[in-house]
């Protein structure tokens, strides 16, 4: 095979062609249904071979522990390969890349997999987020708490995800911030960290916004987000509950994220809303996202179809929602009440083929149309 | 594995569990997705291991020529039987049933797989169809032409789709009428056919309907559907465009049929509405429709879905459609304007992952969502 320049739009992926996943998960499993839609087939690489993703893709190639061997087979099988989750490593990006484009590229998962780098690249590019510092050990975190001032979070850098990895912590002394610094420390594994101010937000919100091999930009209307316990619960999509002008800084920043990163395909970002109407990015995400589940029902192409065109150089589809709607994960024994939830004829039920329901897992979600978006 | 008797509801299929399909085309495609919506496993059994279903199936089985080989082992590793065309031979569905529910059940098979039988049901249930006669050589053919009047049309009473095995004919003497039997039985491949006499329709509609293992049904609205040279190419659904009683009168019909059948699954319906609003039924078909596809993007829940649910002996879904809607079939050479049709921002772009395009071969559809319902 030749070798290909992922920054280069090169020619698109025609139907019947193969688009490989990284990750086997539910958001891999929403992936090759809507690659499927476009006459796409798919091929999963992912240590499990009972994961959701494989149930319903063409091809599944169980990746071994060090997740490289194998690799560079399943690559030069796939005329393009994307990723379900952003902390697949960057040797493992570029091993594929030798063959096959690698959307996204190394740069968005450099930056998305270390929330330092991502924060200092946020603020590089004049885009807002909480005040931060890199910390790593305990009287790094004693001193930055104290400088913060207030109430502020300390997560590690990497690998954090639904709030693991995360110890919130205030002091009103040197001597608490101490003994607060050191019992986080302790929470988090002693970790290379970054402690961020807290933010009396008015609510959290989301971007969904796709980017093409050609540059071109498409983004979903920002949805309401609300978290419980680390974990999304709900996104919610009504008009009027954003304000305009909102709305369009949060496009305005999502937009200027995906340029400065030449970013191929679709991202999450996170922000949170100030009482003034600031926003501020709390993180992205360089893949398809929880808080974008709601596109399924909502909008003519899909976050997960939309990733999918930019990953293969499809032109970018419509995102302009047709209804308002509310979108809620099912998580650990809130699946077993499926047979009540699929009796009720206004949701639309999604379940993720996880063999077992523990506690804190994404088991599937639901969607309710609300009312039609005036036009 | 105990017997089962598909007519009785039993237990749900569960999530995890495994829905086998008989045939591997779009229809098997669309209903394997559906299936993953659900969190089923699906399992495919079809004579070409390349077909469309199979690329996103969790198993395929490859079915032998005579299409019971290799059926029993098949059918023991599914929770539930069903099928994507309506031309499985009777034996096999009965071999299925030895180990498993299989939905729909030998009776629907039976009815709708010869137009005679067809025909004969739907008049025994007080349903009106155009005048018919079972014809079998050129004197029956001839004899009925002339006795139905004007114009009609030969039909093999068995295995025809698309237009194919299908001649019209009309005849103003009994000479005339010998000669053109004659021909029009040579263009059927002297296969046992019916005659059915030509209405003079206003127009093609048709009912998704849907019955669960409980009795339950429910129906979708109307669509009014256009073909060409025999074959489908575009269903509408509009608010106003059919008038309200004789959309109640088309799911009256559609209700009756799969009552009197103790059906259990999605069934398409078609009929003619003539001038003065009555409505013939022209034929039934056992499984998911083409007139159907809208359903996906224009309903809580699709005819695809729909027939998982209720083959699963899950509760019905959500039938009532949002907006109105129009499905444009891609047919033979059409599907390589994939790449223009996918850069309009309000279709939805649907490709079967078939290799091969060939004249009047289905290789995908196009929706496209048109006003909100009023509510």
């Amino acid at each position: 095979m030749t070798q290909f320049d992922a920054s280069e739009g090169g020619q698109p992926v025609r139907p019947g062609g193969v688009v490989g996943i990284l990750g086997g998960g539910q958001l891999g499993r929403m992936l090759a249904v809507a690659a499927a839609k476009l006459g796409l087939k798919t091929h999963i690489y992912a240590p499990d071979a009972d994961c959701p993703a494989s149930e319903v893709a063409t091809k599944f190639t169980r990746g071994s522990d060090d997740y490289h061997r194998g690799l560079s087979a399943f690559a030069e099988e796939c005329d393009v390969v994307t990723l379900e989750f952003e902390n697949v490593p960057v040797a493992s990006a570029d091993l594929v890349s030798r063959s096959t484009p690698m959307r996204p590229s190394r740069l968005a998962l450099e930056t998305a997999q270390d929330r330092v780098v991502e924060k200092d690249f946020l603020c590089g590019i004049g885009v807002q987020t909480a005040a931060y510092a890199a910390v790593d050990g305990i009287s790094d975190i004693a001193k930055a708490l104290q400088e913060l001032g207030g109430g502020a979070i300390l997560k590690t850098r990497r690998m954090g995800y639904d709030g693991r990895g995360q110890a919130r912590l205030s002091a009103s002394s040197a001597q608490e911030a101490e003994e607060k610094a050191r019992a986080a420390y302790a929470q988090i594994g002693r970790a290379p960290a970054i402690l961020e101010a807290l933010v009396p937000f008015r609510r959290e919100i989301s971007v969904i916004v796709a980017r093409g091999v050609g540059g071109e930009i498409v983004c979903y209307d920002p949805s309401e987000n609300l978290h419980e316990a680390g974990i999304l619960r709900r996104s919610m999509v009504v008009s009027g509950a954003i304000d305009a002008t909102v709305a369009a800084k949060a496009h305005e920043i999502a937009r200027s994220i995906v340029s400065a990163l030449a970013y191929v395909g679709v991202m999450g970002v996170e922000l949170f809303e100030l009482e003034n109407g600031e926003l501020l990015v709390n993180e992205v995400a360089p893949r398809v996202h929880n808080t974008g589940h709601w596109t399924i029902e909502a909008c003519p192409v899909s976050q997960f179809e939309q990733h999918i065109r930019a990953v293969c150089g499809w032109p970018l589809g419509g995102a302009q929602r047709h209804s308002d709607v509310a979108m809620t994960n099912l998580i650990g024994q809130e699946a077993a009440e499926w047979a009540s939830i699929a009796a009720d004829p206004e949701l639309s039920l999604h379940l993720y083929g996880k063999a077992e329901i523990r506690d804190g897992r994404k088991m599937g979600h639901v969607t309710r149309l609300l009312l039609p978006v005036a036009t």
